[in-house]
């Protein structure tokens, strides 16, 4: 399996990562069990501090994991994972160890003692900083408090979940940066 | 400017056209004036209801006027409006009537008073359903009450924004499906 070279990412840089989009796995531990999730619903909120809104439902086994120790790893995988990403969507961290079961190895975080994803171009550490819609809507508010990323290539091929098991690959780069006012790129 | 032929969108599947996490414009309307915005931070977070939540920050003009009339559009643009998503995020609308201003049609909603952008490859009107989040994280969860979507192509080349000016545009498609249970499809 494909590895990566990373370097320290700054944390209020994270959109580059993650407001294209890409379908994340989720990595967390909770009283010596570790986990991973595939999450496609995810969305940056602030810059500084580095928050990063997502759903996690009820139903997924790294809910009650992640509400407990108020931590995960968001875990950005490239194409070659692709059969990874959808096995790991497909069965429950209530039966299977997924890290084993998937042949990814379990790194350690920084910041965090949920394990990251070595195999994944980028990790994200991420604590729980309010859980105020948890119960209403599943919605957890995390802080990036510790990322890295690979120094190469410069835009990972990502995957864009469409549902019905369609999926996007990330595709050409394109810099509009002349375009920008500099107080809004 | 290129046109697409729209139909009805069964608002539970938008996540097929938000999920893969394109930019959109937000369109909205208060008291007798219209704006447009660019935003990038978006998830969805419900089936049914359709919800999506938003960034908005307080510094943009639109956040006001959809604080006021807890309604907007979010519309999907294709690549071909790259340079009017751009010159959208670089001025205000308090300043600029924008449809004008980047010769978009404004289009009639049929359940919100936001307009529509016509050119856009779809049209969700959402609805303002819990405005809890806004004075905290300017976080805004619609609802989306009615969608429409061009019937071709199947899959929009849309704009997915890195931050400093540059753009991934989506790329291949490849479905999975035969990989995924039924159930996590």
């Amino acid at each position: 399996m494909r590895t990566y070279s990373k370097r320290d990412f700054p944390v209020a840089n994270v959109r580059r990562l993650l407001e294209p989009g890409p379908i994340v796995l989720v990595s967390s531990a909770w009283q010596g069990a570790r986990n991973i999730m595939t999450m496609g619903w995810h969305t940056v909120m602030e810059f500084e501090p580095a928050l990063v809104g997502c759903i996690i439902a009820e139903g997924n086994h790294s809910h009650g994991m992640i509400k407990r120790s108020r931590e995960c790893v968001i875990n950005v995988p490239t194409a070659d994972l692709a059969k990874e990403v959808v096995g790991i969507g497909n069965c429950s961290g209530a039966d299977v160890d997924k890290f084993a079961a998937f042949k990814l190895t379990a790194g350690d975080a920084l910041r965090v003692k949920a394990p990251l994803i070595t195999e994944c171009y980028a990790n994200l550490e991420c604590k729980l900083v309010d859980a105020k819609l948890v119960s209403s809507y599943n919605f957890f508010i995390f802080e990036v408090v510790k990322a890295r990323a690979a120094t190469s290539p410069k835009y990972p091929r990502t995957l864009h979940y469409r549902g019905d098991g369609a999926f996007m690959l990330s595709g050409r780069e394109v810099s509009l940066r002349a375009m920008f006012r500099p107080e809004n790129l």
